[in-house]
């Protein structure tokens, strides 16, 4: 998120779903041999950016996700059951993705190994990731609406952050309908362009 | 402010500036040998939080307040011209301080080298700010408001975030009116209670 907490900055597109300045936020990702590896680019920066994300992903077994998230940031399209998905034909999970919708929609699956299913609640779609991930952890991907209602209904073991040196001014708030809460603060860590912060929810 | 981005959290009254729960963005601070001393207090922790409020206090010469900050929060109160400072008569601050409002009033004097100074806009305070603090740094203390308006009018150097492992779910936002910027992190430190983040403005 940036320093003003958004996850997305403002007028998102269908082009540019995550809105003006948006992809600021990500930059620190996109030169790590982690993210390009999951990609399926060659090459890339191994520092401790670099390794955080590796281990943060290494035990994970399946994803939970917002229909936004789905359908590519928010806009007319999100509420249109045929529209596709954003992620084309290669969704970089590799994993079992399960997608918060009123629309029900037919699951899908990749040959890479990614695979969408739609559900209606959170509370549906982590009881079938944990299932999906056989022990391994549930990482909920995004998008805002999602990661709260996860975290209100007290289905998050963790919160990752990572706060670029940015402000956006406007956008999707990442915090924006959370109810009160202490959270346990675990570490911290980063670089110039990426501060880390990791919490344990009691 | 809390993970939120909030400096107060809601329903704020006179007896409560800070609002509900809005303490516990300030709790890390109390222990503290430095925040006790300026207080006029014995004892208090030393560790590395204690060091960091001391340093950044250090070689601070005046303070720029917004109205709010200066009345005790927000509420009915605050645009009663006559209504006295929330800071009592012996105010911590030992220092001049520049209060941004709108209302014209006698400025103040008290014992322990605290001044408040009334004037009418960001820019005005920062340059009377400047020369009371006879070349050491100027701190815009808060609130919110105040603290955005002198990032987006260019006033400022630095950010300095304090930010607490809480979710305060509504409130007075820091960056509620920001414009978008990048920043230069320059440091992150901190403890269980606080992590401090430090940026260059550019």
């Amino acid at each position: 998120m940036s320093l003003d907490g958004y996850v997305a900055g403002p007028n998102p597109t269908l082009e540019d779903p995550l809105g003006e300045n948006g992809m600021q936020l990500h930059e620190w990702v996109f030169g790590l041999e982690s993210w390009r590896s999951q990609h399926g680019l060659e090459g890339g920066e191994r520092n401790e950016d670099d390794e955080l994300v590796t281990r943060s992903l290494a035990n994970v077994g399946a994803q939970v996700m917002g229909r936004r998230m789905f359908s590519g940031g928010s806009g007319p399209w999100e509420d249109d059951p045929n529209a596709e998905g954003w992620w084309g034909d290669e969704p970089p999970f590799r994993m079992p993705v399960f997608v918060v919708t009123h629309h029900r929609r037919e699951a899908r699956e990749y040959p890479n190994g990614s695979s969408f299913t739609f559900v209606q609640s959170v509370e549906e779609a982590v009881s079938l990731a944990r299932d999906a991930a056989g022990g391994k952890d549930v990482r909920v991907a995004g998008g805002a609406s999602v990661a709260t209602q996860c975290l209100d209904a007290g289905l998050l073991d963790r919160v990752d952050l990572h706060v670029a040196p940015v402000l956006l001014g406007g956008g999707t708030r990442l915090f924006d309908e959370a109810s009160f809460r202490r959270l346990e603060l675990l570490g911290v860590s980063g670089s110039d362009a990426v501060t880390h912060m990791s919490y344990r929810v009691s």
